[in-house]
């Protein structure tokens, strides 16, 4: 079966390898909706996509806040923007959460590659204080991982699966909006238009 | 009067100063409610505080989509991260919309200062076409405006007041939680805690 790769995908992996040497062309701005019903945002790490799809990796900690937003509301605004080139993408989506009690074996497995995806250091935040709530001691709780162990119950993959993509590229003043539609026989299609920044 | 300098404030001009050699640190990202319930995600422009006050000025244009939705729901979240000394500001509040047609004369002024604080160049932009509709035509509707003339009907200026702001920084691990209460005779009061990054 042949992958259509999404037209704005080749935009971003660009924009991604023209911003390489900033450390943080890597992070993002994710917004959800808080139980509150008041916005939330917070910068998140971007880990790549989901083997060849469009679908966005991002881990977090079962703990946060973000966690509860998303089980009351999956639907998530990605504001990327690359200081360097001056592109600006918004992305919307649904997320998937995926912890270490999903049912489903096949997203356990991607949970798992992300996992030892991330560094050691990246791992040790997992086994931190949670997050949020009053700091009262200075001493981690954890200094080191086993490398070799899978994903503590604390670790959490989310997948976002975009369906529309806002471009705007600030030096050309090009802004395209790329929308997704769904095929008669499931498959996502994308359509893109140009429009006034 | 005296005025009360709201904590977290100066951390912010401290990053700011910081910062200041790099053009995208005046730049965050604004999260707000979408008509459809979902999360809506862009970068917008800082431009200062009101006065000697901690509420947030933002400048755009009343025919984008964030007017239409902050309408719906005027709460939003501000995630600003600033690259070069990772630190994470993100401010929650509510923002109140001052377009021409505002029936406070007070709010007129700050509007009007806010249009001449802004470059003839971005002053240039709100005479374009309709942002987000089909892109029809290469030609600028204005290549100039006139330096003594005042705001546009299209200027519209965001004042966002904020309650509450979560403060990461990245290199020392310090984060803070800010939180507002108004006295009993309305003063905003902010209390501090350390909590878990």
């Amino acid at each position: 079966m042949g992958t259509v790769t999404a037209p704005w995908k080749q935009l971003l992996l660009n924009a991604l390898e023209s911003n390489s040497h900033l450390k943080h062309s890597s992070y993002f701005q994710l917004a959800t909706i808080g139980s509150n019903g008041r916005p939330s945002n917070r910068s998140v790490v971007f880990r790549g996509f989901h083997e060849n799809s469009d679908n966005i990796l991002i881990n977090t900690d079962t703990r946060t806040r973000k966690i509860e937003e998303l089980k009351h509301c999956p639907f998530a605004e990605i504001c990327w923007y690359f200081t360097d080139s001056w592109e600006q993408f918004r992305i919307n989506g649904r997320i998937d959460i995926i912890d270490g009690s999903n049912p489903d074996s096949e997203k356990l497995k991607i949970r798992e590659k992300s996992w030892f995806a991330s560094s050691p250091r990246s791992r040790l935040q997992y086994l931190g204080h949670y997050p949020g709530l009053p700091h009262l001691s200075e001493e981690p709780q954890e200094t080191s991982v086993d490398p070799s162990a899978g994903p503590v119950s604390e670790f959490c993959l989310l997948v976002l699966d975009p369906e529309q993509v806002d471009y705007y590229n600030l030096k050309t003043n090009l802004r395209l909006m790329f929308t997704s539609t769904q095929s008669q026989i499931g498959e996502k299609c994308w359509t893109s238009e140009r429009i006034n920044p």
